[in-house]
């Protein structure tokens, strides 16, 4: 409930996604009981269990207020979360909404003061951790540092990087550049992960690999996001244009290929769709979460 | 002189130029006498004039104080632009230095009090002009503004839109995402532009066409232009492993494609070509410069 897209429409991932489980896994899908009548005709798996909520959170809402006070199917999602009645908790709506509700709901992971959003890029080496890109807009030195210990550990645990690379997304190479608080960051990072620190990384190199985790404030993180995404999109239009055998998996961008971003920081797995997310993209995200649930840890900062 | 490419490489470019040019054009390249010694039997154009100068700027260097002390070559160009010897200057060196030179040496135009980077990048329904890409790494609402009025002006001008659409870069589309400053701003540029501004812009939907001018502040604004080459050559490259005709002309994003950034608000054309542009890039500066010189105009705010 709450995204750009109809419940229905992202009910379909849903209903993709249980033809490629385990038989042992189980969706819940929360929404109001006008919603779940439309539901109910679709599916009679038992894999699958409506979650009937009075109130959903709007895109266009004050999240402060929301969070706080709206019994909305992300508050109950996020509690069933807490509660350990399920493993993890995938959500389109609000971000703001989203990240307050799990500060509000769930415990913070040891030394972790903010929680940040972590998404997946591909690079020419494989994947890489992007992070903070849109939890909070500002980002302190010291929380940019606590990014990059949360990003590394999760690249250590679910892709098995060892001794991940971390950069800092910056405007240029040397240590001076950026603002202030990129400076300092720049001296914390190297500080504290000596050559693991790649330096300053330039969105211009940021796709060749050279890093595994990419250090940014929320607001820096989101525009580099959605920045590759819309120029993928209008390359691959120009493209189809020009070009009749495109092939289907040129999309590398695209949000519906990619599980969304996840909530690093907080205890139990929470991800972020697009607000404008598709089936499929719904579809990935539970395939992805899937993936994490099994590797059963999620990433924190204890044991570095 | 002092860019990531060598001398001899930029300078291939210049002569490339000099065979597109009317025969009333002129290039002036300054270098340093070593680096004239070895232009010199390379083109006998009556066309090309050497300029040896003692020093240049480097990369790394301060730009605060090679600006301020140094007869660098960037100085003495910025000079001859001052005193109407040439109708534009080109640089591929530090750019920090280059704006301070530019704002040491050159006149701000009327109301302007910060000038700005501006780039021109492609969209699907033609080119947008985004800046600042990275003159001043913040931004004020009120400069913010500035930005936009220059950006209107510049592609009045230069594109003859009428009523150029202004964007605000941001990470959603209602008014209170991103930070005080992009609340700030929204506002102004809502008071300021009534329909004629288009409201906040994400980096996904940037390329579609919906605005003729996006504005930013210079720390995101060359993080937005630098992922989005970044993210093209990897799809590029990608591509090139997939198929084998793939066209020549979907380089959409190559920084060597693109005339540069030009400085906007001080008076006579400045052009910053990439730190690490090759003789491509140097070629293309030149022709889109002439075209500027054509035009006979540089944007300003004067005439809002």
């Amino acid at each position: 409930m709450g995204g750009d897209s109809s419940p229905l429409e992202l009910f379909e991932g849903i209903l993709e996604a249980l033809n490629f489980l385990g038989k042992r896994d189980r969706i819940y899908a929360l929404a109001t009981p006008a919603i779940i009548k439309k539901f109910l005709p679709l599916s009679n798996s038992s894999q699958l269990e409506l979650i009937a909520v009075s109130e959903f959170i709007k895109m266009s809402e004050n999240p402060v207020h929301a969070a706080r006070k709206k019994k909305s199917s992300m508050a109950v999602g996020i509690s069933l979360l807490h509660e350990k009645k399920v493993d993890a908790f995938i959500s389109s709506g609000n971000t703001g909404a989203l990240v307050l509700n799990a500060r509000l709901r769930l415990n913070l992971l040891p030394n972790i003061k903010t929680p940040a959003l972590l998404a997946l890029l591909p690079t020419e080496k494989g994947p890489m951790a992007v992070l903070d890109v849109g939890s909070i807009v500002t980002a302190t030195p010291e929380s940019l540092r606590a990014y990059a210990q949360m990003g590394s550990t999760f690249m250590e645990r679910y892709f098995h990087a060892s001794k991940p690379r971390i950069g800092l997304l910056n405007i240029g190479s040397e240590s001076g550049k950026g603002t202030q608080i990129h400076q300092k960051t720049y001296k914390l990072l190297d500080e504290f992960f000596g050559k693991d620190f790649k330096g300053n990384i330039e969105g211009k190199e940021a796709f060749q690999g050279i890093v595994d985790v990419l250090v940014t404030d929320g607001f820096t993180g989101n525009v580099f996001l959605k920045t590759a995404e819309g120029v993928s999109a209008f390359l691959i239009k120009l493209l189809k244009k020009k070009l009749n055998n495109l092939p289907e998996k040129i999309s590398q961008f695209s949000p519906d290929e990619y599980p969304g971003a996840i909530l690093c920081g907080v205890e139990g797995i929470v991800i972020k769709c697009h607000g404008d997310s598709k089936s499929k993209s719904m579809f990935h995200s539970i395939m992805g979460v899937r993936n994490l649930i099994r590797t059963k840890r999620h990433c924190s900062k204890d044991t570095n």
